[in-house]
């Protein structure tokens, strides 16, 4: 198995789309996480959910994370209201991120090591260089468990 | 808010269950990992899907990932299929993983920056040493956003 023949179809987002759109992704969809694409269509970044989730953490706190320990509950709430009325790129890290990127003849074991190694729950396939689909988790499991029952049963 | 009344009861799977269950747990619901406890129903390991993935990946690539590489697609296939016949306890490191967890009386915030710390889509909340439900990175992204809108409207 390659990866071009078992990656998916994936909704993306916009990096100047407002953050509170991907949270509403992860939210509504409970996907694994967010794959953002620049105006002229080009993979910019792929989040897992925890990255995510990471952005409505306010850059002190990231920096210091026992603050977070000792602010008041009032005053955490009101820290992840910060998260209305910022875009996607506004809240990115100033350093572009490594990508979890996968070719699109990569073996189902590539996919797997690169997923276990960048700790990302969906690897961005590319074909040419360009976007071919995405592979989650639970895409590159249910391919392991067919491969793994096949292996019982032979 | 705090963790204790956001988290939810969530799928829990026995250390000593085939792998297999753990793969179909993924593949079936896509959870964005697993939570592992022992036969007395401690609370032994909190897995990410990218890491459940790994499991899959026979010890020998996990030290040299370049061997992803050069392995043909048969040999890829095959090797995936060790899955098979195996526990969770067998294909879990040998040394104990650090837990992705919070108390019941943490603010959102202190869970969103253990999320984005530890990379962990899920964090078991845990009051008084015993596992009082789970936050996944949806759950905590919809409350965000409930904060965030109501941040905005106010």
């Amino acid at each position: 198995m390659r990866a071009a023949e078992i990656d998916e179809e994936y909704p993306v987002v916009d990096i100047d789309s407002p953050a509170v759109d991907a949270a509403r992704m992860l939210a509504e969809h409970s996907l694994p996480g967010i794959v953002v694409l620049t105006a002229d269509g080009q993979l910019y970044a792929v989040l897992p959910a925890s990255q995510v989730v990471r952005l409505i953490v306010p850059g002190y706190v990231q920096e210091d994370p026992l603050l977070a320990r000792v602010l008041a509950e009032s005053v955490a709430d009101r820290a992840v209201e910060t998260l209305g009325g910022k875009t996607i790129r506004e809240l990115l890290p100033q350093q572009r991120l490594r990508l979890p990127i996968a070719n699109a003849d990569d073996t189902i074991l590539e996919v797997a090591t690169i997923m276990g190694m960048m700790r990302s729950p969906l690897i961005a396939v590319m074909k040419q260089g360009k976007l071919h689909g995405v592979i989650t988790a639970s895409r590159l499991s249910a391919m392991a468990l067919k491969c793994a029952l096949a292996g019982v049963s032979a």
